[in-house]
This record gives C-alpha cells, sequence and structure tokens, in this order.
C-alpha cells in the first residue's frame, strides 16, 4: 500500500481502497474510493492517481457535487473546454450531462463526490476520454 | 479581516463572512459561513473561532452531515459524552436529535455541513451549552 500512501499525502479524509471491478472499469488509471456516508445523502471520498480520470458518463435524474480537497485535476462537460480544478473548488453537475473528471497529468486529486438524491437515479458510463482529448490538457 | 485569515490558515473552502445575525445569535462567540451550494443539496462551509460554538439544537426531519477539513472540535448529543473531531471525521446527526457542534477552547474548527433533504425540514434552536458542560473539555 505504498502507492496509496504516497497518493495520500495531504489528503484530509482516508483515501480507502482501489475501486471495486465493476467502477474501475469505467476508468483509466488507478481510483480509489471510500465512502463517507451512505445515511441520508451519499458522499464519497474518491482518489485519482495522476493522470487517472473517469469514461464520459451521465448521472441521471439527480446530478452530483464535486468537493475538491486535494491536488490538481480537471473537470469537463461535452463540448465545452475543460476546467482546471483545485482544493476549495465547488462543481455542480446537473443531471443529464455528460462530462468527466480525474487528475492532471502530474498530481493526484482527491474530491469528495456527494449524490444529489432523487427517485430512480442511474449512472449511464460511456466511452473513454481519449488521449486526443486528456492530452491536450496540462 | 486579518482575524479570518488568521482562522482560514490550512483551511480548505473559503471561510466566506461572520455568521448573519439570525445565526449568530444561536452562537457563544465567532463564526464564519460559505455556503458552497445550495443546489441539488444544500453545503455550507462552517468555521468556528476558537472557543465557539453553537447552541443546543435539533434538525428536524432531515438531518445533517458534519465532514470535519480542519482544526479541532467536538460534537455532543445531549445524555452523551462529547466526541473530539478532526480532520477527515464525519459524523451523521440523525433527525430529532438534540445537539451541539463546535471548536475546541485553543483552536479553530472547520467542518462542511451537508443538509440531508427532507420535506417540511426545519431547525429548532435551544439553550446555549454552558461553561459548566463546555469547560469539562480540553
Amino acid at each position: 500500500m505504498s502507492e496509496s500512501k504516497d497518493l495520500s499525502k495531504g489528503a484530509i479524509f482516508p483515501i480507502g481502497d482501489k475501486l471495486p471491478e465493476q467502477f474501475s472499469s469505467n476508468f483509466i488509471g488507478q481510483a480509489y474510493l471510500n465512502m463517507l456516508t451512505t445515511t441520508g445523502v451519499t458522499i464519497g471520498n474518491v482518489t485519482f492517481e495522476p493522470g487517472c480520470r473517469n469514461n464520459w458518463h451521465i448521472h441521471h435524474k439527480g446530478g452530483q457535487i464535486l468537493l475538491v480537497t486535494g491536488g490538481r485535476g480537471y473537470y469537463q462537460e461535452w463540448g465545452k473546454e475543460a476546467m482546471e480544478l483545485h482544493p476549495g473548488d465547488v462543481v455542480n453537475i446537473p443531471p443529464e450531462i455528460k462530462h468527466w473528471h480525474g487528475a492532471a497529468r502530474d498530481r493526484w486529486f482527491s474530491h469528495l463526490a456527494v449524490e444529489v438524491p432523487a427517485e430512480g437515479a442511474s449512472n449511464e458510463w460511456l466511452e473513454a476520454v481519449t488521449d486526443d482529448v486528456y492530452g491536450k490538457l496540462n
């Protein structure tokens, strides 16, 4: 777990374990998940190793709120420029918007992911973020 | 704002402004509030100066989740021992439970407060945490 320890340098919330297989297949690179609570509101601490990002995906019905707690990363909505993210940034991801998020190439990245409760909420996982798109980001 | 700057040392989320009067009357000492989002789920960053704590209070219908991001503080439910809190700690406050939270005597304290959505949710503010109760804590 020395890799985890490196990633967690400066992290506030424990980074948890490697993503389970049913999630990790939707990521490029290694990510870690620590579910902080599933009571009332579901909140997970997600940590991406450098270069790690999730695939394009859509939250149906309920959106998701990202609270950035460490490192440097990106959030991008389909058809828009990527936004660079730093600790203290907040991203309100509306439902039905195709997007991805993840670490910068050379930095780990941590955010809390707050699921906005909604009846019948689901996630739709799509294609990977290609090197063509990701490669433009520093 | 030099006071705010001292408090925000090491803070991740901007501490925002002094609590508005309608809230500050339910606190002993100075607290700061930065609403991070009110879309989907209401999340505020609350910062307490050393010795600052809120009155006993109850969240009706929906509870509240505290995500500790800085400093050292306490959470106490009526009739129970106070719990000491550090960065990375998570407190799930159930609805209808009388409780308070706040800073240690000699340390500022920051937590995110996530409101658990519920129809007809409300807060009931009660008596101050007396020096008798607070004074036992280090």
